[in-house]
């Protein structure tokens, strides 16, 4: 799996994903092989994206007679780094913060909350589940005794980038933005701001033409 | 903006999102131009990409000179259908919906919710903001003499395809779905699920490499 990530946009990789998804659910449905036409009329691209995208990674798929469903997606899987298990560090509390705690979907795909952090003192030592709200002061020293691979931002705007910072000084390379703001750091973490929005306007291009 | 609907991919309405986005940041630094391969680059994508994009909508730029931020950022808003308001009903008083709800992002993109829904009675009757949050049960009369555009699935799992049925017997066209389930709905709806898991995916994508 080693492919020239920089070469590989984050379009790829979301249709990375998508591929992945259509997958489980056919072999949910105990259908064992699909060619690129019908996977990519689930997906909603050409067949010649689905076969780009994959061509990055590997030679999959038998012409004439499709992708074994259960390879392909173990192959996603791993593509992905959804064979490993995944520590994340929650900052923000709030109703976002505590909707993505209790997400199941991200336990299904490896993802675990280790740390909830906050600064509001109403909510300093709560917990959800078994694990205590822990203010973010502390979260430098925490962090550096039980470090996380991705720092997940779900503050209001204005802390985002003092979240970000701690995260960096911890060396977490992998951030995960959902507060409405751009937040800068360096080159070697790998930022993803999330904007709720985005979701939206896909529906409304639809809905408007 | 008439362009083939059905030939333009959900991908490519998402590069649109962020290339939007990023014009937006462009005309606040008063920015006035940008190269197709500087717009490209702060996209991560190729600058061939942004102009076929962008082909399908009309012409934009000038060889040699890039395109106009303002004008550009304007062309994609319509595109995008945020030129206009939107109304959504919210399904699921839940976490998940109180950060939809009081998400500001939403609005300045005009993005309104007119209704909140929930089964929870300890929920029913309560006001987010000026809004009373009213009983699933009341939703077909309710949206009957009250219609929105969107309707927003923000419930556990096994009441989402019942919420979808409601939308769509209130001949509601699109609906975004943040409930981990896949839901069933006519060809004529538009239906954007919405996995919190598929952006953690694109870190570990680029932190597993």
């Amino acid at each position: 799996m080693a492919a020239p990530t920089d070469k590989i946009s984050e379009f790829t990789i979301r249709r990375l994903s998508t591929y992945y998804r259509i997958l489980m659910d056919l072999s949910q449905k105990s259908i064992a092989t699909v060619s690129s036409a019908t996977l990519a009329e689930l997906c909603g691209v050409t067949s010649a994206q689905v076969r780009k995208d994959l061509s990055y990674f590997g030679n999959f798929g038998t012409r004439g007679l499709g992708y074994q469903v259960s390879e392909l997606k173990s192959a996603i899987g791993s593509i992905l780094g959804l064979d490993r298990r995944w520590t994340m560090a929650l900052f923000g509390a709030g109703s976002l913060g505590h909707a993505l705690f209790f997400h199941q979907g991200f336990k299904d795909d490896g993802f675990y909350f280790t740390h909830i952090f906050d600064v509001e003192p109403t909510k300093i030592g709560i917990r959800w589940e078994a694990m205590e709200i822990r203010p973010v002061a502390e979260a430098r020293n925490i962090l550096g005794a039980d470090p996380v691979d991705i720092g997940v931002i779900a503050t209001p705007a204005k802390s985002a980038q003092e979240v970000a910072d701690i995260l960096v000084d911890n060396e977490v390379n992998g951030i995960l933005n959902f507060a409405p703001k751009r937040i800068s750091v360096p080159e070697n973490v790998r930022l993803r701001n999330v904007n709720l929005a985005v979701a939206l306007e896909n529906l409304t291009f639809f809905l408007s033409s």
